[in-house]
């Protein structure tokens, strides 16, 4: 007998039937003999709708009292999931019960649309799991101290799910989504694309800030930080399917890395089109300029991703980074406005037109030449690199966007995670 | 400076312009530089949409822990009002804070569905209207003491407002409804029909109890109870009507009995069509009957309404009452098994086709002779009177329902109750 929590998105959420599905799907392990721990979303659109409703009447100074009455509006519509899929469970002759955040309670900050999990009692569900019913819990939000709603942002469920699982020390998060798993890289534009069967919560963090959006970052973050062992599974297997080929099923994100795992260097290839280059020419190569540049966008909240700064020579030197492409033309006006005249430069150069794409795998710490080789692959495809990033476990590249699916296929290929072809 | 619970029906938050209008007309009251707390409904259509959806999914037998999950379902409709309602109060520039019932919180009893309101502590309210916040708070529902969501049952926003008041103590609660106060009676049967300055919360039981929709008769219990100075007022009226106008509209239900009151010996004439009547006849006088008789029937949970025991002749008696018309086949049905046999008598009439008219008025402890001139007023019309109940401040009788309006119209005349005709 284990202790499983299960997250269901909107999706999953999305009608009555829907929700009968999922109840069927939970009631199936209930009856194997687990103890189940169920987070669905909102049925899907209700946020969106509610977030609507509250727009039209937005005032025109968004404080902090107008986000606490967001939250109040928006955590409504997982309320509404948790209390209609305890009732489909009781339908199915499952006792269940569903609780709010704050019932629980879910302790978060006091931030609004963006709080964070602080601390989840554990007594309650623990008392409910012990007289055999299933317990239903609302993602996305929580109570601060003095008794607020919060709720968690977009995607916040993820993280819920996985906070719930590791108060309990649950045996596994399963989050089914509307994909099978984590694959090496896109299967849109690489077909070959193999699905991985594990992989390490440190490659997944990877892989989902590069783009995979699979699973919400924060909630793989949270299953690293307690060591939740955290599978992602489709959805839209019938929920009939044999319960120990649902267990095996999707991917598992792991914090051991067994030796299996160490064999492969690199785990998946991932890509990213939303960034943009800038680059200032002629820099005095002085203490404090990093700082100067990218303290003056920080403070607009602009992100910044990849950074270069190149050796300088003459007392002056090249400082690129790259930034959301949405982003782009705010952060030149910026620049132009507020920090070029103080360096006494004039240049500044930028690209939309880039990409950025990267290998990553835990492999890479213990193996050498795992970079060179990728530098190699793009050199005999005639790829240009623009711009180099590494940390330990991945290996970022910048280039021009028009050779994006050329570079990801040939890496792809490379690194051996072609799915082999069936005779 | 007063203290103002104003509560707003589903009809008055029903779309986001709406929202606005309640918004623009709490703010009126707030920048008079009163202290305001505002009860309102869930959206229009809102409560049956959820409530809808949980009925799709409704296992066969309906348990406490399905009737708890109804109330966390349905209870969302006014969360999503009250943060709504603070926000468009935000966005008039008054500051404005919402809070569902648990967070005040309002203790209620566990009777899920149709919880009882047992307190409502007052501190955060307070805290808030003394910082200059208009404060809003969810109507419909509250907190039992394990941390339950409770709901009050249909209608039960109007409690809320009056049971916030209570604790308060505040100076008025004002109901906003869709008609523009309490009339003499219907003006659909008698266009004649005056709306009442005042009325006591005595009569005002009377005539919510007796048919005339206005008010959920518990929140009238409620301020009868508490002595809280309720109004029932129009929301129809544009949000900008000149604010001392707007404190005399309506009806305000008091508990002074002033001398004005005095003067009115019947303030009203209340009428229904809902119910049934059923004569047990030759039935063995003996003690014990009634019993036997009505508590089989309430035991099936069947509410009776008048009770008639003619005196006995030869050692029998007849014996009639009144249940609701749509009770009334499943009453004979169990009269007929369960309890005539034991009775030893066979016959049962019954009659589909009755109504109960009454008048109501709290000068009828004062004066005598109101019941007679009921009678003899319904006489003169040639309505013959089946059966005749009368308590401290009403009269009731139960005719045949074709002489329904001519006998509200011959009562509403007799007693001076007519709109004095404009020359």
């Amino acid at each position: 007998m284990a202790l499983i929590v299960q997250k269901f998105g909107g999706t999953s959420m999305g009608s009555t039937e829907r929700i009968q599905q999922v109840a069927k799907r939970v009631a199936k392990w209930a009856r194997a003999g687990h103890q189940m721990v169920v987070v669905p979303s909102a049925m899907s659109g209700e946020t969106n709708r509610l977030l609507g409703l509250a727009k039209e009447l937005a005032p025109a100074k968004q404080s902090a009292e107008y986000l606490r009455e967001l939250d109040m509006i928006a955590s409504t519509g997982e309320q509404v999931s948790v209390g209609l899929l305890a009732i489909a469970l009781q339908a199915e002759g499952v006792p269940a019960v569903s609780y709010a955040g704050w019932q629980v309670p879910v302790r978060t900050s006091a931030t609004y649309t963006k709080a964070r999990i602080d601390s989840i009692d554990d007594q309650k569900v623990r008392g409910d799991l012990n007289a055999g019913k299933v317990v239903i819990i609302t993602g996305f939000q929580g109570v601060d101290e003095t008794g607020n709603i919060t709720t968690l942002g977009r995607g916040g469920s993820d993280t819920s799910a996985v906070a719930v699982a590791a108060a309990l020390k649950a045996d596994e998060a399963m989050i089914f989504t509307d994909v099978d798993g984590v694959y090496t890289t896109d299967p849109r534009v690489v077909p070959e694309a193999r699905r991985l069967a594990s992989i390490s919560f440190e490659e997944m963090l990877e892989m989902a800030s590069l783009g995979s959006k699979v699973l919400q970052i924060r909630s793989v973050e949270f299953a690293g930080k307690y060591q939740v062992p955290m599978r992602v599974l489709s959805s839209f297997t019938p929920w009939d399917i044999d319960i120990t080929e649902e267990a095996q099923s999707g991917t598992l994100i792991t914090f051991e890395e067994d030796e299996q795992m160490e064999k492969a260097v690199v785990s998946g290839i991932a890509f990213s089109r939303d960034e943009a280059k800038i680059a200032i020419l002629g820099v005095p190569d002085k203490p404090g300029i990093a700082f100067q540049i990218l303290g003056t966008v920080a403070d607009a909240n602009i992100e910044v991703d990849v950074i270069i700064q190149n050796i300088g020579k003459d007392g002056h030197t090249d400082f690129s980074f790259t930034v959301n492409r949405n982003d782009y033309a705010r952060t030149v006006d910026l620049l132009k406005e507020k920090v070029l005249p103080g360096l006494g430069v004039a240049d500044i150069v930028g690209d939309t037109k880039i990409c950025k794409v990267s290998i990553v795998g835990i492999g890479m710490r213990s193996h050498v030449g795992v970079a060179s080789k990728m530098f190699r692959v793009l050199s005999e495809e005639g790829i240009n690199i623009q711009m180099i990033s590494t940390s330990e476990i991945k290996t970022s590249v910048v280039i021009d966007e028009k050779y994006m699916e050329l570079a990801v296929r040939a890496l792809h290929r490379a690194f051996d995670l072609d799915e082999p072809k069936s005779v």
